[in-house]
């Protein structure tokens, strides 16, 4: 049913109730998506079965992780999503929020692994655990009662991404992006980026970069010309 | 939230469990709905109100009728949504079946009342009763797996239909992107970036940040950035 050139993998970080996660399993079969992460979710027994009904499957070759970096190891996007992000304190961590039509658009044509991270029923995801994501996105609700049922959340989404075309452009690798921001952040250090400043910063490059969707060849060009200014800082040009 | 123009009744045929009449009173006022017709429902007690949650009022306030017809009496059109209508031997009857996004553009322009039939969890809409609806909808699924839980089908129609249009990111104007561009360009040359490589390098950096549609905070914090590479390549940090 899905163009094999994006895999999509659920990931559910530290679900609280079981009922979810057996309903998101019933909606990700419904929507032809099969690969299911669980950040230490809770025991899944009667209740998750009961609601996963005829995608039983799914739940029982979901694979289980203590932590989301290991859940998220081998893909190239990450994707988070939130709650109504409007009012928020946090906003730049928590902005520019992509809603799920508008994210089908920002992958569509790409080859690669994406996943999409669902937060706890309570709380979501950590402002911590959101700067480590590519990618915002969020389901465009009412301000006057925008938090939406966990599994109801994942079914809207599936359900908008489910006629996604991927394609050839091949997506960077979770590792090259890593060294590649740590390779920005060193740069940071090498020209006594203002201490206070730093966090943000880095922050706002990873949003811009993240939305960017880089390709291999991008990362590579990209600290090409770090490593350029870093030699030129070393070996400055005479005046 | 919705235009007025149109209004939106969400009506549940007999539906057999309480909790899924709660979920969809939530989802309701997740995106904007108030309006909630029941048809021969089961008694809403405890768990009808814990899945309802904050949409409580929508609860109560949902008007209830013994017959399809007073529910949709004074509707202008009527939505019947179905399984998927695949396979069935009566698909005279369930065809055409427009997908939520198609049935949004159907709706558009248009005043009036609209109903939005959803059947029982297990048998959904006799076909006497999809007889008498204007249109068929109907979630497209995977063929595998078709049946989709009730509160999520409409979860899923529900934000279809309410389209709410973004949209308070104010982007960049054309006249700092063509300085922060030009201020790139001269970093490149301060930098001694090799000759053959810089229209190339330059051309993937627009790309890179053009598909980013840059705020114009980022463009400015973009800028004190490069303007900090050049003081330290003019006041090189001591070795």
């Amino acid at each position: 049913m899905h163009n094999s050139h994006l895999e999509i993998r659920v990931v559910l970080v530290e679900p609280l109730y079981e009922g979810n996660v057996g309903s998101i399993a019933r909606s990700m079969k419904n929507f032809g998506y099969s690969d299911l992460a669980l950040v230490n979710p809770p025991k899944l027994e009667g209740q998750a079965r009961a609601f996963a009904m005829h995608a039983l499957d799914i739940l029982t070759s979901a694979s289980v992780y203590s932590s989301i970096s290991e859940a998220v190891e081998d893909s190239n996007i990450i994707i988070a999503t939130t709650g109504n992000p409007g009012e928020r304190v946090e906003a730049h961590i928590r902005m520019p929020a992509y809603t799920p039509f508008e994210m089908k658009k920002l992958l569509e044509g790409k080859r690669g692994k994406v996943s999409i991270l669902f937060g706890r029923e309570d709380k979501g995801l950590s402002n911590e655990e959101l700067k480590h994501c590519d990618m915002i996105m969020s389901i465009p609700t009412s301000p006057q009662y925008p938090s939406m049922n966990l599994s109801h959340a994942a079914a809207v989404v599936l359900y908008e991404l489910n006629d996604l075309k991927g394609g050839n452009m091949r997506l960077a690798e979770r590792f090259d992006l890593i060294l590649m921001y740590d390779h920005i952040q060193e740069l940071l250090d090498n020209i006594d980026y203002p201490a206070h400043k730093k966090g943000k910063t880095m922050l706002m490059i990873q949003r811009i970069l993240g939305r960017a969707r880089l390709t291999s060849r991008e990362v590579q060009t990209i600290r090409g010309f770090i490593r350029r200014i870093q030699y030129r800082l070393k070996h400055p040009p005479d005046e």
